[in-house]
């Protein structure tokens, strides 16, 4: 990297972390509908912010939130995408956040916010580098077009219904994603592989009001028993899934990527640390980067029904619910487990009870080759912002959108996480490394130039 | 019945049912530490009605609620207690009350308002008796204590401590409870038989904090999965409990019964149209009054875990709860089941979760001889009061004060119920009928009399 543009780098990372903390201020929680003005105005800041470096920026409407599309030529014909998004997940369990998730704190070098890492920081790093290139050098070595949805965390479809409609002209030769992890906190990673996801809801509804558990109990069902006697049968304590079919399209492990997870060495004390789990848990029969990335589950998001106040309240609720997320792996269908599991569902539910099943959003897994340029270019820019090796990784989850520009654009995506597993992307306390910030601008300005050459 | 008290009794119906109202606007909801004003206001208002009745009443305290005690003598040195509860249940769920639940509504002879069955209507019928022997004879013809207190929605057991203490030296010949059902809406009943209870909270922790299910999910249990899994191997879908050794103390059905069960031709229809169920459920091999009577149950009474807001939020929940009641049959003991659950929860939980454990409350079952002097009085008291046979019933409801009267005086307890299952004594919308309020009145009048004698 020239040293001009390392200088510049170097000389504005205070003013980028201020952008970075007006950015985070944002509550742009998609999820809920109460936060749709603030969705707007963290599009609307991200408008400005592009047009004062001089980038044509507009706001897609699609329906649902705004796209922020922004673009400049380069000096070559090469274009990249650059997908991020500027939506949250939800803040809560509120009580257990040490600050305020909307007002950013930095502590030894680390900012805390709901959306420091995903997405708002690992995105702000791109346009960081976009702004240094054009600081120092005056052009961009390619095209770059910014491509930044709002309701990445709620299962919107605005940007694909962009990407495959007025953004469908817009080929690239690459789509470039951080929205994930670095291998750990000084190695840089490129995730290869993603899971996929369906998420829906099942409710189980009974008696039409909440009963007296004395007066019925023993002659009417109860929905809340009935829901866990339906859970229960979708997956065994250890985790494997017990619904017919389910594992028929899983691709098994090959030889080259079972070596590459034990080269890896990975420690499972770090998730135990991490999580403040009591052990590990899952399949025995895989180890634990095997569960993660390349077998499915299925996990209760959420459940409720009944009473929840304090003390006891001895009825029998009228209906209960769970929010389910299941993830998938190359070659499973979200519609083709969608209807397995919804069919499974039905035929065990018992005819005392109704059941109703929601389906809420899904995309499928991907996996991609590690071995073309564009793979090679983007392993040598992250070793130039971060001097360490970059290894090839895949992740447990889900980023429904490069499936959208897989399909739409048959180009190569590239996953370049600058944050970390234990930064708790969707967890109170969520943060993200201001070292690994400004080193993500650097590896940027890196691969851009590798794009344009 | 002499013309004069049942001419009193019908000249003075209006003011009743304004007292009643009166009594039903304090949300003396003591499960809610928020209402402990509310509940001390209603026992005041108990208190000085029964002072303007010119009985003697203290309002004791023994911790929690106060406890009313309101006594006379009377023309016999016989002595009943009465036994009532001023309390309520929580309100919730409160969109799906028609009426407000402290602002009693009057529709049709039917007076709607939450506490109306349970158990503020039950007990002033008997208050009522009281005031038109008085107003009439100018004396009781036995003494009479009132016992009314204001946690038997809420576990508590401050009247316990008060019939073992202060209050044990005031042994009655008979202790009267009306705090159940009548067999139908015609046809009043002597409650011989009560389940008993045990409640409690199950945790299951997992994480420090909740995670997010992509990067995750595989490797670190879901503690609502857990749970799930948990309460799963408690029972059978069709309610039978699967904790080895539960049912050992369960004594069978003996012949007169199964026949007296027989003989009132319950119609499962009644059920089915009273709750808005799809159909019944529970273990195929007894009958429906069986189960609700004679037959142990599991109960989740409410559930929840994890994300409940709109869309979907795709973590591991870091833990999730259920509130459980288990209703009991002689000769289980509540302390044995208790033991016997939560061995069998701590020997099925995986390392991989945290289970917590938390007993809330509980109450052996009991049963009665139905032959003896007393309860036949009674039987002939309600066919006074009601000019109907009334049968002998048991109920699935728990009064876990039931014992300690037993347990302490060894002495008859009649549980003659006003009231209806159908009324929704812990659901929205509870009610109760005011001719069986009048009716109730006259029955106790009697009641005392045969005391009395």
């Amino acid at each position: 990297m020239s040293d001009a543009i390392a200088t510049y780098i170097d000389a504005h990372k205070a003013r980028f972390v201020d952008e970075l903390q007006e950015f985070l201020r944002f509550p742009s929680v998609s999820a809920q509908r109460s936060h749709d003005p603030d969705c707007l105005a963290c599009a609307q800041w991200l408008q400005k912010h592009f047009a004062d470096l001089g980038l044509d920026c507009t706001l897609e409407d699609q329906g649902g939130q705004p796209i922020v599309v922004a673009r400049k030529k380069g000096k070559s014909d090469k274009r990249v995408v650059i997908y991020g998004h500027y939506d949250v997940q939800p803040e809560d369990p509120i009580d257990q956040w040490k600050t305020q998730p909307f007002e950013p704190v930095i502590k030894d070098e680390i900012i805390y916010a709901r959306g420091a890492t995903d997405d708002k920081g690992q995105l702000l790093a791109h346009v960081k580098a976009v702004e240094a290139l054009l600081k120092t050098e005056g052009e961009l070595p390619c095209e770059i077009i910014f491509m930044l949805e709002g309701e990445e965390e709620s299962g919107g479809d605005a940007l694909g219904r962009y990407v495959r409609g007025p953004g469908s002209e817009l080929k690239p030769d690459a789509v470039v994603i951080s929205d994930g992890d670095m291998y750990d906190e000084t190695t840089p990673a490129i995730t290869y592989g993603l899971r996929g996801i369906i998420t829906f809801e099942v409710t189980v509804k009974g008696p039409g009001f909440d009963l007296h558990s004395g007066a019925y109990g023993g002659a009417v069902a109860n929905p809340a028993m009935m829901l866990v006697q339906l859970l229960s049968q979708c997956a065994t304590q250890d985790g494997h899934i017990k619904i017919p079919g389910f594992y028929d399209a899983v691709r098994p492990i090959p030889d080259w990527e079972a070596e590459n997870i034990r080269s890896l060495n990975f420690d499972d004390q770090v998730i135990l640390r991490d999580t403040q789990s009591p052990t590990l848990h899952g399949e025995t029969e895989y180890n634990t980067l095997e569960r993660l990335w390349a077998r499915p589950t299925f996990e209760i998001n959420g459940i409720y029904g009944g009473y929840q106040g304090q003390h006891s309240k001895t009825i029998i609720p009228s209906q209960a619910t769970a929010k389910i997320s299941v993830r998938l792996v190359p070659d499973q269908s979200p519609e083709q487990i969608r209807d397995l599991i919804f069919g499974y569902l039905r035929s065990i539910s018992p005819d005392s009870v109704t059941l109703e099943l929601e389906f809420t959003g899904g995309g499928p897994p991907v996996v991609y080759d590690v071995t073309t340029d564009t793979m090679q270019a983007a392993q040598a820019a992250l070793k130039s912002g971060f001097d360490a090796e970059a290894k090839f990784i895949r992740t447990g989850g889900s980023i429904p959108v490069v499936s959208t520009f897989s399909d739409q654009w048959n180009c190569p995506v590239i996953l370049m996480g600058l944050g970390l597993d234990s930064d708790g992307p969707h967890s109170p306390n969520e943060h993200f490394s201001l070292k690994n910030f400004y080193k993500g601008i650097k590896a940027s300005v890196d691969l851009f130039r590798r794009m344009g050459s």
